[in-house]
Formats: structure tokens, C-alpha cells, sequence
């Protein structure tokens, strides 16, 4: 990096938000992403807009690679600095700006997290829909770039519906606006939704309207066991043939179960093949039907035990399960290799099926959970030691036939985590090259100096 | 058009569907917009993908501008031929390919129609959500490339919330498919939604995947009158900060009301300011809950009346009121023009005495009417003769300084009908002159020859 970019980038944040020493360095080569990490040649930390622009503007004139970050929590190496330069934090710009009850909306800045952004909107008794697992450290501009998801995607969406408007900084400087307060805004081409999921590849993210929704009265939840996965991907199927369309609808197989028993001591039946966690909310005796409806499919299913929990306490506890499967999974090796391949919902037995196959094929222990009301499955690979090169190698080769399978089954190589520097290699494979080409096009027309998150989406 | 280019399309559809005489191009010079109209060179109605890659590949190679046409139905003037060239008619891919209930999906060709759809779908118990007015003729290719709103906007959204995946043809021939059956799926930009609401200037959707929804068991309407527009505006507010968010909340003034009454006798009560229409679809007992609840709200604020429907023929009836208002005012004139400013919930009091106001100004009367919930007024103009050149310059000067206002609000130009070349010299106001500049740049992308739709969005 230029000593003179380096000079100009510090002026524009002041010395004490710009980061270049090794130690400060560190924290700031890798994401939630194994395997994968780079060093930086500086961090910066941008108080406003106008910072932010000016750093774009150094970096674009300079050549200077800029990485936007918000958490770093993404998993797919997508805030990687493969080809150096700077990581952009965005962390400072952390204020909720406006909860506006009568509109149903909120503007708030990147920095703020996904939690803290629930909280403020359950205060109006508003609710933020978009729940990613990662939600207490995820922030909103991280978020809305990865058009992330979660457990309530069924019924609630992912977060580009929930996304109105945005301010955005180009990588040439300039700082647009797009979108509103309107759910109804036809005027030009839907940026809004252009850089939701754009990864940090084409703007920065600066400031967002956001949708809230009015706050569910109740909530209930349920939990019924399967002898297997491909019989509860069944019962899925048939609760929605049944026209219910419940806010929750998750799966955990026996390895994820056993996880996280161990780690949570939550009192699930370990002896299954397969959990399904079914959950909605709205009014008492709305949420009461759907659960009881919702028993009655899993019954006629071949569920070996259904229970609806009759307290919030023990929904929260079954939440709780789902939510904690990561880090629960995650203490049983080194290294956790997670994918999010997505079918459509009736080909989900089928797709465990392979997966159990291919997992077999490659002689890796594959335990799968996910959003199964999405078909998003998230097959998980633990390998005990960091250094065990020849398991990763072979977990990697799984995975790339995993991704084949779903994109096979009508499916995609990722429902929710997004593309990254990790899954370029695949995307070829899902969009083919005139799509990709006119990828790179549009990335083209943001970015005609190339700076911004290189070697990711749009490369 | 060159005599080359025109032998070559000829031949590519067939000369059964290669229209080119004076009296065949008549029909296909204007749309639903007034006041615009231009003579293309000739309309072509391919049969498949194949014809319309055929026929851009030509247009490409001979600078032929390439107007994509479902119904013309538009209020935007965006299938005008303003620069010549060929109307593409797509009403002759018009199969549903598939419903598919355990995905709640339907993959589509672009010329079935809205009603056409819906009709399909309600014989499998699920629901197209969006229905705009003119459902009955309007073409789902149409009505994405519009991004098309409707009377239940407020609770199911628009179009591009049930768009999965499209197949489309690049103006430069290539066949791109982007997302698929998947409600969660960020392999790429997003190009699904940049595609809904391009009017037609980036790409010839060919085939849809659209989700589809669990039928509502039932479904209620009441209707309210107030002293005034602002009143119910007021209403509005109230009801949606109450945590209703109900399928419909639609109002008339005054004059669409009488104008109503005379052409549909439907008895509605023609001395009150304002009718407002709220309606809501679901379980009975939510649906009995939702309608109680409105209609308080609408009593504690200076209701004159207000009344549920008991039965289906009287929602009907009700429903029917707000779905002729435009035929309606229609009769009044030779000519109407119709817009479609957006303005936050909050603001629909003040922008409706900013309408008025402009009317007076001007010297014309405005009509207004809209989709109360979702802000979006559609103010009209009804003007007596065509050749009254001084009332249509004073009705377009009104509409400007109501653009305007809008804009002033935080609302916009266009919340549904779009900008096409009736609202293209408005869109420098709403968007600035730095994402203008983008637009062009992301037209390009896609159209480098800019054959297709000129002289439309992203010119
Ligand atoms: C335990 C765990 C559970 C998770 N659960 C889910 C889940 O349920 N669903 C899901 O979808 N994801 C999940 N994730 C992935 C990830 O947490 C989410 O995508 C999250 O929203 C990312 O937010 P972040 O602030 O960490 O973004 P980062 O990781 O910092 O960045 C993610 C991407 O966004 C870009 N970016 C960040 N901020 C901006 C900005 N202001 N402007 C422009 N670009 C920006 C970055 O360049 C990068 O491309 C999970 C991750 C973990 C570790
Ligand atoms: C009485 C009346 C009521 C209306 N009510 C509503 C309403 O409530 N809400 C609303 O949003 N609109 C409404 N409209 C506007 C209009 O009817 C809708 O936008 C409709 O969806 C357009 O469909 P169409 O087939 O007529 O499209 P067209 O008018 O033929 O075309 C519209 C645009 O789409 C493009 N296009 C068409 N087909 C394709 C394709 N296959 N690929 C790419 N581009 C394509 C065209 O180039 C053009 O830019 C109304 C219009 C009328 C006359």
C-alpha cells in the first residue's frame, strides 16, 4: 500500500482509528470462516458517511483493495483481504437514527447489531423479522450485504424484504440514496435490493430504512422426534401441503442432537434419528391451532414423540437447542466446516440421502441441521485437529459433490451465507458463464477501478 | 429499419407473426398512457425463448430498437415506441408450465394473465397475492417487468416479493436463468429483482418462477366514510399504529365516489368527503377480530358511518367500488390522467391538501383515489376534450408541482406505475444526478448496443 494513501487514509479517520501494526493487524486476516485468511495491510475505522467517502475516494485514486467489515461473523471468507489492502470497519457508525412506530420503520446505521436493532423495535412493541443465529455480534450493514437469513424465514422472509431504503457510498466516492420510507417505490432499478447480498462488492453501506412489523402477541413452540432425517424432511413437506406456513421450522439430526445435549443439557431424547422444532406466532388461538395442526401432521408422519412446550420458558429452551447447534457441534473438533446448500423443500429427504452417501463416499462424519422449512440445509463437517491435512482435503472434496447434488436436486450452492471468496470457485457451476459475465459487467459499472472486495463476488 | 433486419425477424416468427401494415401497427403505438403515441416499424410475436434470443440477436446486429410488450396495459407510456424499432409481443407464451403446491410455486410463460393466474391457483386453495387493477388483461411478463402493486399491497407486498427466478434473454441474445425455487438463495447479485421492475429495458423475461401462498380461508370488507380525505387519512395512521396491518385499506374522495355511484349503482353514500375501504382475509375469528377493530378505530376517528359487509356479495360489491373508479372517472372526459405519488402513511393528510391546493392553483380538479396503506394516491385528471390543449398543459403542469410535493413528503414520483418515458424527465428529482448516472452505467451492462426499450428507464 502507498505510503501516501497510507498518510491520507489516517488523516481522514485520525491516527487512533487507523490500525497498521501486526498485533492490530491479526484479529482482522480472518472471519468466521475457516481455513481461509489474509493480512491486511491497514484496518480503518470511519466515524460517518463522509469518512467513509473520503477513504473510498484514497483507495480508488491509489488502487487500494477496501474491505468492508461489520462483525466479521459471515462464512464464507467473504471479509477476507486476499489481495490486501484496507478492512473498512464499520462498527462506529452505530446509532439507531429513527424508530418511527407509525410507519413501521427504522433507520439505523451499519454498525448497530442485529440484537441490538430487535431489542430497540420490541421496546415499540415492533418486531425485527430477519434473526440470523449470529444475531447478538451480526450487524445490520453486515446483514443486509449478505441478505442474510434465519429461523423465522418461513413465514417472515430473509432480509431484503425488510429492506426499504439505503444510503451507499460508491467506490468512486459519490454517495447515493435509494429507496425510501415506501414499500411501494418503482422509481428506477431496484438498487436497494441490488446491494442487499451484494457482499461488499459494489458500495458501502451507510445508512438503512429498515421494515419492522407489529409484534406477534404469542409464540409457541413444538419438538417432534423422528427415526431419521429423510422422515421428518417428509412431515415438513406435508405441513406446508397442509397450507400452514409457521414461523419455525427447523431440523437437527441425531449427531447435531447429541451436540447439543452434551454441551446444553437441555433434556432432548438423544436415541432419535432426527429433531424437528416447529414453532409460530400471531394471536393465542391462531398459534394454538397451527401447533396442534402441526402435531397432528408429525403424528401422521411416523414421528416416534411430539410435545408442544406450554410454557415460553421451555420454548425458549427448545430455541435455544436450534440456535446453540453451531457452537455446540463446534466443540467436538478444531475445525468446523459448514455449508448452507438449499433444495426445495420436497426433495429434502432426498437430499440427506446424499448427503449421508457422500459423506460415506469421502469417509467424513457429516451432521446436518438447518432451516428445513427453507430446504436450507447446513451440512456440518468437525475435524479433530487444525492440522489433519488429509481429512480437511477429504471433507473439502465432500462438500464440492454436495454442492453438485443441490444444484442436481434444483437447489443452490448457498441459501444464506452467501458466496464469498470460499464458494467463487462454485459459482460458475450454479449461474453459468453468460450469467457470470454479466456478473462482472455490473460489478464493472460500481467498481471501474476494481477496489472494492476483489477476488469475491463479481470477480 | 433496415429491409435486411426485417426479412431476417420475418423469417425467425413466421410471417403469420410479423405484423407490419399501417392498420396492424395502429393498436401497438400507444398503451394505456395518454398523450403518447408513436408508429413502431413492425410487431413481432415470437412463439417461444428461442424466437425472442433470435430476434434480439438481430435487433443487436442491425441497431434495431426492441420494445417488449405484454397487454400495454402501462400507465407510464413505457411500451411506446418513442425511438421506432420492433414491438415484441409476448402474449403467445402463455402456458403455465407447472403449479406446484408442496413448493408453493408456479413457473410461468410471460403472456398468462394476472386473473389467468389466479384462477389457476385458487383451483389448487393457494393465492397469486398481487392484483393489480387490471388484473384481467395485464400479463404476469408485465407485471414483473412493472414490479405491479395492488389492492392487497399493504399485507402480501408486490410483485417482486413473489418473484423466485427468471428466465430472460439478454439484449445481446444470450439466455440467462437467475435464482430459482428457492425463497433463500444468494448464489450471485440479485438479479431476479433487478430484472422486476426494469421495464423492459434489460432484459425479455421468458419464464417465471413465482411463489404462491396458502389460500386465506375467508376474507371480510367493511367501508367507513368520513367528512373528508384527511380524516380517513388520519384513520390510516391510527389503524396501522394499532398493529393492524390489514389486506386491504383503500380510499376515494369525494368526486370517485359520485363518479362511482353513477356508473356501478352500488349505493354508496355520495354526500361524505371520503370512503375508506378496509378489508382483511384469514381465519374467521382473525378476520372477524381484524374488521372490529378497524372499524372502532374508524368510529373514534369522526367516522360519519361505518358498516361491515355480512355477506360475500356485499364485500364483493364493496370491493368492486374501488376496482371501478378509474372506468369510472373515465366516462367523466375524453381523456384521464392518472399518477401515482407515494407518500409516507403519516403524510397522506397533508399531501392530500397539497393536491388540492395544486388543483386549485392550476385551475383543474383532481380526483383522488389510492392505496391508502401503502401511501400511494393516485390523483386524477379527468379533461373533457382531447383538443383542450390549455387544460392538459395546466393538468401536466399540476402533476409536476404534485411529483413535487411528493418528493418534498419523502414520498415518490411513482410507488406502482412506473417511470417509462411518461416520468423519465421527473427521475433526475427523485434519484439525483449521481445514481442517474449508475442506472445509465447498469443499462449498459446489460444493453451495450441500447436496443432495448430506449428513450425508457436507465436512458
Ligand atoms: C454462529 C453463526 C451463526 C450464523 N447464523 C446465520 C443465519 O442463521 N443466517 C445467516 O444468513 N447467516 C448466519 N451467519 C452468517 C453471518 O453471521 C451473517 O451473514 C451476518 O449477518 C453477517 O454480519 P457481519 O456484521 O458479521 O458481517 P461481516 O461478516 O463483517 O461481513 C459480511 C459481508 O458483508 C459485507 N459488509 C459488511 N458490512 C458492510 C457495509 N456496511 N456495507 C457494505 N458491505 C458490508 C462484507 O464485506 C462481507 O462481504 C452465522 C454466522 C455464525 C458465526
Ligand atoms: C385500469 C388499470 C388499472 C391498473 N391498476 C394497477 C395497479 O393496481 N397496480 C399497478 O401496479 N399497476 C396497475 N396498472 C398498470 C399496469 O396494468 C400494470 O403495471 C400491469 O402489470 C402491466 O402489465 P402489461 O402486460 O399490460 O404490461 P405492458 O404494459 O405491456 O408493459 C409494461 C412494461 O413491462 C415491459 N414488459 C412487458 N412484458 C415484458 C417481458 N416479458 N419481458 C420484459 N419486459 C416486459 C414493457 O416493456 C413495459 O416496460 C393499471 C392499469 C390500468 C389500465
Amino acid at each position: 500500500m502507498h505510503a501516501t494513501a497510507r498518510a491520507a487514509m489516517r488523516s481522514v479517520v485520525g491516527p487512533g482509528h487507523f490500525r497498521e501494526t501486526d498485533g492490530e493487524l491479526v484479529p482482522y486476516s480472518r472471519d468466521a470462516t475457516p481455513l481461509f485468511h489474509a493480512r491486511p495491510d491497514a484496518v480503518v475505522f470511519p466515524a460517518d458517511t463522509a469518512e467513509v467517502a473520503a477513504v473510498l475516494d484514497i483507495a480508488t485514486r491509489y488502487a487500494v483493495p477496501v474491505i468492508p467489515r461489520g462483525a466479521g461473523s459471515n462464512l464464507c471468507a467473504a471479509t477476507v483481504a486476499s489481495r490486501g489492502g484496507v478492512v473498512l470497519v464499520l462498527t462506529r457508525l452505530n446509532q439507531i437514527l429513527e424508530i418511527a412506530p407509525a410507519e413501521l420503520l427504522v433507520r439505523i446505521q451499519p454498525g448497530v447489531t442485529s440484537a441490538a436493532l430487535a431489542d430497540a423495535a420490541a421496546r415499540d412493541n415492533l418486531l425485527w423479522a430477519p434473526d440470523p443465529g449470529s444475531r447478538t455480534v451480526a450487524t445490520i450493514g453486515g446483514t443486509i450485504a449478505t441478505n442474510a437469513g434465519g429461523l423465522r424465514g418461513l413465514k417472515y422472509g430473509v432480509t431484503r424484504d425488510y429492506v426499504l431504503g439505503l444510503e451507499a457510498v460508491l467506490p468512486t466516492g459519490e454517495v447515493i440514496r435509494t429507496g425510501g420510507r415506501l414499500h411501494k417505490d418503482v422509481a428506477g432499478y431496484d438498487l436497494t435490493r441490488l446491494l442487499t447480498g451484494s457482499e461488499g462488492t459494489l458500495a458501502v453501506i451507510t445508512e438503512a430504512t429498515l421494515a419492522l412489523r407489529p409484534a406477534p402477541a404469542t409464540a409457541g413452540t413444538g419438538v417432534a422426534y423422528f427415526p431419521d432425517l429423510a422422515a421428518a424432511g417428509r412431515a415438513v413437506t406435508a405441513i406446508i401441503a397442509a397450507g400452514i406456513l409457521p414461523a419455525t421450522l427447523e431440523f437437527l439430526d441425531r449427531s447435531c442432537v447429541r451436540a447439543v445435549e452434551d454441551f446444553a443439557r437441555l433434556g432432548l431424547r438423544t436415541d432419535a434419528g432426527a429433531l424437528l422444532l416447529f414453532g409460530d406466532d400471531g394471536e393465542s388461538d391462531t398459534v394454538a391451532r397451527a401447533l396442534e395442526r402441526m402435531s397432528d401432521v408429525c403424528t401422521a408422519h411416523h414421528a416416534l414423540d411430539v410435545t408442544t412446550a406450554a410454557e415460553v420458558a421451555q420454548a425458549e429452551a427448545l430455541l435455544a437447542a436450534r440456535r446453540c447447534a453451531l457452537p455446540a457441534l463446534s466443540r467436538l473438533g478444531e475445525l468446523t466446516i459448514l455449508e448452507d446448500a438449499t433444495v426445495p423443500r420436497p426433495r429434502i429427504a432426498e437430499m440427506v440421502d446424499r448427503i449421508d452417501a457422500i459423506g460415506a463416499h469421502h469417509g467424513v462424519t457429516i451432521a446436518t441441521f438447518g432451516h428445513a422449512g427453507d430446504g436450507n440445509l447446513h451440512p456440518t463437517c468437525v475435524v479433530k485437529s487444525q492440522d489433519d491435512a488429509d481429512t480437511i482435503a477429504r471433507a473439502e472434496s465432500a462438500f464440492a459433490d454436495i454442492f453438485a447434488a443441490a444444484i442436481d436436486l434444483g437447489g443452490t450452492i448457498t441459501g444464506e451465507h452467501g458466496v464469498g471468496a470460499a464458494k467463487l470457485p462454485y459459482l460458475t457451476m450454479q449461474l453459468g458463464a453468460d450469467q457470470i459475465t454479466l456478473l462482472r459487467r455490473l460489478k464493472t459499472a460500481f467498481d471501474p477501478a476494481g477496489i472494492l472486495n476483489p477476488g469475491k463476488l463479481g470477480s
